[in-house]
Order: C-alpha cells, then sequence, then structure tokens
C-alpha cells in the first residue's frame, strides 16, 4: 500500500489541499494561504466530502484568524463570525462546515486577546482533524461487523481517505472488512455528473488492492435483480434528526432500488453529520450546481450547445429506507428520531 | 423545422448511414457498399435503435444480394443465409435484426433466378422501411392519446427519428403529443454509458422545439419524489411474449422508481420487436459491451487504467411493472401474453 493520503493538512498559515478535480490523472497541490482562496476550493470541489469539509473549514477559520488584521479581540471575532458565514455558504447542503464553525466559534467564545484566539483556533481545528480520524477507524470497525465474508458491497460517489482526516466512511468500513480478512468485492457506481467513483474510488480501492468493478451508475438495478448485490454502503452529506439522510444524487434511487430486491441499505457517517436541528429532509437544502457539469462532463462538451440541464447535486432518503447507520458510536436501526437521540445522549 | 432526417437510406447499392456517434457536433454520412461494412456500421453503433436496425439489416440483405458474386440462385441463396448470419450476428439483443432477416428470407424464398432474387429482396427491404414509417406514425398517434395536457414526460435514451424510418417509437409519441398541441416537456435522461440522451434526444428535440431539460441519469429519482414527473415513455429492443422488455441499461432501474412513485410507466415500440419465441425476459441475451464505453466515455478516459468496468447494454423490465405496451395496433395492457398475442393475430 501506497502512504497514507493527506488530502487537506496544515502548514504554517497555509492550507495545503490535494486538488481532486484532477485525480487520478494528476496529484497536485493547492497552497491556500487565503479564506478566499480556501471557499474557492471548496466551492469549485477541490476538496469535497463531508467530513473533510469539516476538517477543512475549521482550518479556514484558523486561516481567517492567523491572517485577520484585527487589532483586538473583539474585531477578530467579527472576523471570524464572517469567515464562517462565508465558509457555510459555499455548499448549502453539507452540514459538516456549519458543524465545524460552530464548534470553533463556541470553543473560543471567551477568548479575548488576538493571539490566544489565533491559538485557540488553530488548536481546535487540529481537535477536529484528530477526531475525524479516529470516528473514521470507529466507523469502520462498526461497519466492518455487518459484512459478511464474501460480500459483493454496491457503492455510490467517494467516501474513502479523499474525504476525511483518516480513512473516509462507507470505503473505511470496505477497508476495514477487507483489512480483517473478509473476501469482499465492490461495485463502483461511476457516480454522475462528476465521476468521483469512477476517478476517485476506483483509484482510492486499487491504492487498497480491494477487487473492485465499475459500472455505469444505470447499471445498479439489473445487478441488483440478477442478486450480484449483498449489501449498499454509502456516506452522507446530511441526516436529519429523523434519519432523512441527504447524499449526493442517486443515492435515493439506488435506496429504492435496494428496498425493492430486499438488499440492506447502510448510510456510515460521524455523528457531525447528523444535524438535530434539521427536523425532517424536507428541511434540507438541496444545492443545485451548473448545468455544464451535466452538459460538458469534466470539461468535455456531448450535448448540443443551448442544450438546459437540471442539475441537483444532492437527494434525500428517507430513513424508512436505511437499514442501519453506521457511527463512530455504532450502528443504529430505525425509528432514528429515537436511536439517534440516544447515540447523540451517549457521547 | 428542420429537413426530416434519413438516418439510413438505399442509394443505388450502397447503403449511406448517418454516423450517429459523431453527432450532435458533426453530421457525417457513411457510404457502406459491403455488407462488411455495414455490419462494422451496426457493431459500432453508427446506426442504431430497434426500428432502424430492422430497415438496416433488410438492406444489408438487398446489398449482400447486390454484391454477391453467386452465378445460380442456389448460390445465391447460400450467400443471403450468410449475410443474414452476420447481421444477426453484430448486436444480440436487439430482434428487429432477425425480425428483418427471416421476412426477407421467406419472401424471397421460391425465387430462384438471380436476378430476380436481387429485386425480390431490395423490393422487400424498401417494404420494411415504409411499414417501418406507417407504423411509427400510428404508434405516435395510439401513444398520444395517454399524454395528458401538460405532462411533464421523463424518457430514457434516444427513440426518434434516428432509431425509425420514420418519426421512432417514444419520441414519435412525444412529437405527435406536441403536434396535437398538448403543452408537454420532456425530461431527458443522459443515458450513460454511450450518453444517447445527451448527445441525440437533446438534439432531436431541438430540432422538433419541444421543451426539454437534460438531467444525469442520477437525479431521475428525486424528480419522481417530487412529483415532477407524470409519465416515463421508452422504446424497446425486444419485447418477449410476456411483456418482459429488454432496453437500453437503466430502464428497469426506471420503472422500479416509477413504480414506487407511481408513476406510469409505458413502452413504445413496433411489433416487429415483439418476439413470440422469447417466452420470458430470462430468455433474452444481453449484450455485454467493451469496458472502455465506461471507463473512456465517448473516448475521453476518466477512470484509472487498469479498471475493471461491466458493460451490460441492456436490462430486462419485468412485464409487471409496464403500465402499457404502445404498439402500431395499439396500446396493450398486462397481462401481456394474453393482450400481445391478441394484437399479433389481429394483424
Amino acid at each position: 500500500m501506497s502512504e497514507p493520503l493527506r488530502p487537506v493538512r496544515w502548514d504554517d498559515a497555509t492550507i495545503v489541499i490535494l486538488d481532486q478535480r484532477l485525480l487520478p490523472n494528476d496529484e497536485v497541490y493547492l497552497a491556500c494561504r487565503t479564506l478566499d482562496e480556501v471557499c474557492d476550493a471548496i466551492a469549485r470541489l477541490a476538496v469535497r466530502g463531508a467530513p473533510l469539509l469539516g476538517v477543512t473549514a475549521a482550518y479556514g477559520m484558523a486561516l481567517a484568524a492567523a491572517t485577520s488584521p484585527a487589532g483586538t479581540g473583539k474585531a477578530m471575532h467579527r472576523d471570524l463570525r464572517l469567515a464562517g458565514r462565508a465558509l457555510v455558504a459555499t455548499r448549502p447542503t453539507a452540514v459538516n462546515i456549519s458543524w465545524a464553525v460552530e464548534r470553533v466559534m463556541s470553543r473560543v467564545a471567551g477568548v479575548d486577546d488576538p493571539e490566544g484566539l489565533s491559538e485557540a483556533v488553530l488548536a481546535e481545528a487540529a481537535a477536529i482533524e484528530r477526531e475525524d480520524a479516529e470516528a473514521a477507524r470507529a466507523i469502520g470497525a462498526a461497519g466492518a461487523e455487518l459484512v459478511p465474508d464474501g460480500a459483493r458491497i454496491l457503492t455510490h460517489c467517494n467516501t474513502g481517505h479523499l474525504v476525511s482526516a483518516g480513512i473516509g466512511t462507507a470505503l473505511g468500513v470496505i477497508e476495514t472488512a477487507h483489512a480483517q480478512g473478509r473476501r469482499i468485492s465492490v461495485w463502483v457506481d461511476e457516480t454522475r455528473p462528476l465521476l468521483q467513483g469512477a476517478r476517485l474510488t476506483t483509484w482510492e480501492l486499487q491504492r487498497l488492492g480491494i477487487p473492485h468493478t465499475l459500472i455505469a451508475d444505470n447499471a445498479a438495478a439489473s445487478l441488483m435483480a440478477a442478486g450480484q448485490v449483498d449489501m449498499v454502503i454509502t456516506g452522507a452529506d446530511r441526516i436529519a434528526a429523523n434519519g432523512d439522510t441527504a447524499n449526493k444524487v442517486g443515492t435515493y434511487g439506488l435506496a429504492v432500488l435496494a428496498d425493492h430486491h430486499s438488499v440492506p441499505f447502510y448510510v456510515a457517517a460521524p455523528l457531525s453529520t447528523v444535524d438535530p436541528q434539521t427536523a425532517t429532509g424536507e428541511d434540507i437544502a438541496i444545492e443545485s450546481r451548473s448545468q455544464d457539469e451535466v452538459t460538458a462532463p469534466l470539461g468535455v462538451r456531448f450535448a448540443p450547445e443551448g442544450t438546459e440541464a437540471a442539475n441537483p447535486a444532492f437527494d434525500v432518503t428517507p430513513g424508512r429506507l436505511i437499514a442501519g447507520i453506521i457511527t463512530e458510536a455504532g450502528t443504529v436501526g430505525p425509528p432514528y428520531r429515537q436511536s439517534l437521540r440516544r447515540l447523540r445522549r451517549a457521547r
């Protein structure tokens, strides 16, 4: 296995970000030295994936503090609030960004000298990064218990080392089951429009040496009908209090198909992705992205000029279609309003 | 509206084929002067679509007759049988090829002089072309009755003028409903892996002036959940005696989703696509195409080198998920074993 990936790291008032848009062909790192550059890297998907967005946003706050010209604690608190707002606005569906921003802000609530503030923000960002790696390990261990030997697992989008400070979420479960010696194989949904499955999940599974087969998203249904899928595991961008889960567009369709074919459908995510403020899926804003992602995938134009496209980046899977939500505190089943609350309280 | 499209035509011992792989960017015609060239154009998808494949195969037989060096009727019959076998082998799932080959062979069964044979094969091919255009008109009229004013119709793959000697099948229904003044709009599935929706259906709908919006296939489920799809209409590559329908991969998933959301799911196809010799969907061979169509869409490589892909070109939708099959003899509903048999007998 190759070097562990570091898709985001803090290096002396610079956030170094692996530009995931250029993978798997090129491994290029962006050096972000201003909050604007960080927001841009998030909005343009150079960095992506719910847990990693939390880590990136936290370091974005640290960068805002480090580069703030404010001379007083009060002015710096104002700069941090503005920075948090800018970060949250980059991706409306991913809850980990606002979670990280709020965590940083409440950590520094009482700190009033500028230097102490800078240090406290950075310390909190580093704690978030460390805890994220630990959570990923725990999610992997909890999820691996659900994976039978020989399982053929279907996954959507990309949820491994590239989306986390650790081994990831759904792909972390797969990595852990493989490391424990289970002879698994993976069906990789290519995940249109941005092809995170075709570009990134295949690349991660190659690095890990886990057998996998890429499919067009359209092939998932007939694979299930042929009995060739034993379970589906995906990540999540936001989980409502009742278990309704926003994730990459196409996830909801997969969950309906899994239900139709009696294939268990699991979601793997850290508790930071569960948002108790969001009551149900109806309260989740769905980010609509550029039409070009559909008409001209990765810059290559396939549709005629003038073609209109709709491009919702996410969809919402009702909790009732989810067999289990795998978190760092264990796996819970429906009804999720109760089980997720219990889990949060136990923390 | 522009000139009517002629995706295939016979011109003095040459089959002129619009190369659909280059659409919508370039309108290039291939002049096929040998059977090999015709088989190649079919296998490489320069020409595609169930009804048009029947027309193309029939003219392929005419070309085989016209270019046969055989001096006797007997030798020429043997050449025609070999030509038919080569044509049928190009695409195993599409039944219209074997249907057209058999129809030509039985038309010329008693003809023994070489010149008469050539003429008879060509006359039969021309009849198949003419009848296909008429069938398309009748399918359009029958299907349009099912389309309410204001309907938002979702379709998959490409099923218009490019797949037929006439207006097509599912897209022909849409064109007819629009021509009758119904204010419809179309959700166009891009249809990975070969993007026939993004490249061809958008192009046809633009020519026809019918409002449409392109989507990644993954977005269909959430559109249905949001109540934004009133009906689904697709074409078919082979319909078994019991109504099980092979069509472009992704169709089966759409049918399951439509069922889950109580959206009616229709199939539009000429009776030549119904194969009474195929008892159920389990008897339909599913063509598996090159992995490159998934790993490197239209020649642009997205997946890492060495990535394995599975690429079934079709899937099978059970008749029980189909609200109606729209044919040139009218629309029938389940149970299809009975209703399709009645339809064939009435012809």
